[in-house]
């Protein structure tokens, strides 16, 4: 083997592995190892030959785990991180972020990406699901140098970006020719990265209110012949709501359309669902239509919990999402991991609703399945790829881990940890964070870039920023911002 | 002046102080500097003369504002991090936590502090309202050495510790020499430290179902003459309800009681108040009670998000507390006033509520009203003491901070920040944490200890665990613990 982790407290995410115990396949003095890049062993580390490893990384005192998956993001947007949050949904993209997001070139949006892939790497996370218009950017400048598992997927709209004094009800004017440009990206993406084997792209319709119906029709029928998915943000809120009973009849709803027009199938991955009636979700996750859940996101920007807990019950496939820096402040895969287990107990009432193996379940083999990439990540299991985090569970904060009668590191990882006992990442079985720091990468570098071109976006914004009157002018204007 | 912290962003919450501006009293290149542990500048960094101060502290690229206030915590648990979780609110107390702790010795429960002082001191708090039986223990072996600032509340009550036996509607019978011997290390806690600068001890009558009444009229009186806190649990739910109904008739409540008896009053802290009324929570504000909110652990144990929020509105004093380590995780303040601010949005289905300058109040100056020090910290004010915090904004997680057309560092330290970012610590102007360590401790020690003591506790309690029946047996038979 190349590299054998010994000696760790297990969580496999696999039941069957050899020696394991119970619905997360815990393994209490486990060992993984892995020949490029390829588990060959998961198990005691008492039945495997360490002498046969070429490097042993001893996983005393820590819990090994899959690497985390993050599966919708907007990486730029860390560039903006604190631009926008406390204000009211309808004003966040349209008079918060939007005035100053526009004022971000190229470049700044790849500098974003790097806070982002920092924040993810530095909190075990190994896979991300980056949503974004001129998706191959990032990933070809910032996603494939730090060696993150990606699935790209192209944003693809047929409206126009500045739809700010579009009224409601008003239905937007679909431009073909700008969808046939991000169609054409979109097939670029799949020609360049199809056969890398860390990245895989997807379709990104990015709503069913920002495409015209046929467009969707040919997306969705190239991602059934292709197997791939259509990655698209789903019954998101008021806005798309009034757009789609505008353009499709008033008692139309997005589900509803999808549904008729028979668009719903496994392919699909839906972002969000909160504005989905119950019945709705029902009926799509029996279709298999997968979910992502960004708890902290549709919290802070729509004061809503996204009904994660309840798509599970359904027997769909879940996984987490960070989304984007500004409202919930970044893409710390741990911390979402807890704020997914507390929003879903008190939006529930029920201190047991999302427990602790629920949510890691939801980050690993969930956001995997989401995905549709479980058949080679999510759990550690002989075959898979070797994503694999070590988390070093002496630190003070997620004291005391005993094993007997129960592991407390399965709940200290979701209640107590920080980011701060992410020890090792491997990716693909290469190592990418090592003893807590990125490997290959001067952290400062990026900060000081950021904050440089970030002081600049936030100047050029600021007139612009002022006339579009969002609440945070008067938050600034009397002393709280 | 012995020390001075310059070109720093200062957040003082005192909106007097000369330069700064609005409700958050922001000073954008600013210092604050201190003789013998009290306040004698802040303000701009132009107007103060660096070469009077003995040391310089440079707060380039930092936030510095006043030590955080964690107003209710029960620091000895800490020891049984992870011990109890995701389980109805009925069991958690009697058939999960209790069978465990009930293995605690009086040295374990110390070692337990040792963790919530280290996890206090590494999230920038300074002050701890530390409620506890036996509380001086706590103070002289771990809080004192350490140099935090304590409101030690000694518990007074009259019931059985193993009262689990007892059915929810027969009222627990009063004990009423554990009741005196309580009131006695009560009064014995106020003689030894009533005349230390950073102790301030308070009255700790458990909750109104745990005491008679005349012994809570008395312990009240007290406080009145001495101008002292009497801090106590006040409506946390329903196991207190129906001990009331049944002590004082079905219609009675925690709130109706303790006013018709005159018991309300600005000397009262209550603590959770999630099972009052609406209307009992308006009429408690009115007469000047105070309140500590524990969004983590109130959700996380009774699946509800406290009246934080509300109880602002009505004009109440409000603080934060982390109560617990079992349930919310731990004693991170930082991540506490993330998660009140998320829980509040999702509570009131409002993006708005609880926005970043009001979940910094809660932490600070909040905290201090609630315990009733604000004369003394809570704000970075001249005159007040210099407990004061200052956080490194140069991690990429908090990454970017500006500071036009707003400052990017106000909801960064709320909603990104992890506490890594806090790199000094001044409590009555002595350093307590420097460049992101405890000054004077070695934390690793306790780590072992705790682990140590903590596989000692877990193994001895295993029987009493299992026969208690609590859902988490389930749990591990089936592998998800």
């Amino acid at each position: 083997m190349d590299t054998l982790v010994t000696d760790t407290l297990l969580v496999t995410m696999d039941p069957g592995v050899p020696g394991s115990t119970g619905d997360l396949g815990i393994v209490d003095d486990g060992a993984v190892g892995w020949i490029d890049g390829e588990i060959t062993y998961v198990g005691p580390t008492a039945d495997v030959e360490t002498a046969d490893a070429d490097h042993i990384v001893n996983g005393d005192g820590c819990l090994t785990l899959p690497g985390l998956v993050n599966a919708h993001v907007h990486g730029r947007h860390s560039l903006l991180r604190g631009a926008a949050q406390d204000v009211p949904e309808i004003e966040w993209m349209t008079r918060a972020l939007g005035p100053i997001s526009d004022h971000m070139t190229a470049e700044d949006g790849i500098v974003g990406a790097k806070l982002t892939a920092i924040e993810a790497l530095l909190s075990g996370t190994t896979t991300l699901g980056e949503y974004a218009s001129e998706v191959a950017e990032l990933v070809s400048h910032v996603y494939q140098p730090l060696g993150l598992r990606i699935s790209a997927t192209e944003t693809i709209n047929a409206v126009p970006d500045d739809r700010a004094d579009i009224a409601p009800d008003e239905t937007y004017p679909f431009d073909r020719d700008a969808a046939a440009e991000s169609i054409t990206r979109s097939e670029t993406l799949f020609k360049r990265f199809g056969d890398d084997p860390l990245i895989r792209p997807a379709y990104g319709p990015q709503a069913l209110d920002m495409i015209p119906l046929d467009l969707l029709k040919s997306i969705t029928e190239q991602a059934r012949i292709h197997d791939r998915t259509v990655h698209m943000h789903v019954a998101q809120g008021d806005r798309e709501r009034r757009q789609i009973a505008a353009r499709y009849g008033t008692d139309s709803t997005t589900v509803a359309v999808l549904d008729d027009k028979g668009l719903l199938g496994d392919h699909l991955l839906a972002a969000h669902l909160h504005g989905a009636t119950p019945e709705e979700r029902e009926r799509i996750a029996e279709a298999g239509v997968r979910m992502v859940g960004c708890p902290s996101s549709i919290t802070a920007i729509d004061g809503v919990v996204p009904p994660i807990v309840e798509y599970h019950d359904h027997g769909g496939a879940v996984g987490l999402g960070t989304d984007q820096a500004p409202g919930p402040g970044g893409h710390n895969a741990l911390r979402e991991v807890r704020t997914a287990a507390m929003l879903a107990k008190a939006d529930r009432g029920d201190p047991t609703a999302l427990d602790a193996a629920g949510a890691i379940e939801l980050a690993t083999i969930g956001g995997a399945r989401a995905l549709g990439i479980a058949d080679s990540v999510g759990s550690l299991s002989p075959g898979k790829r070797a994503d694999v985090v070590i988390c070093d569970m002496e630190h003070a904060s997620v004291t005391p881990t005993v094993q007997t009668p129960f592991h407390t590191a399965i709940p200290n990882l979701v209640y107590a940890a920080s980011s701060n006992e992410v020890r090792d990442v491997f990716i693909d079985g290469v190592q990418r964070v090592s003893d807590g720091s990125i490997v290959g990468l001067d952290v400062n570098d990026v900060v000081n870039d950021a904050n440089k071109r970030a002081k600049r976006v936030f100047a050029d914004a600021e007139a612009d920023w002022r006339a579009a009157e969002s609440s945070l002018v008067t938050a600034v204007d009397t002393g709280r911002l």
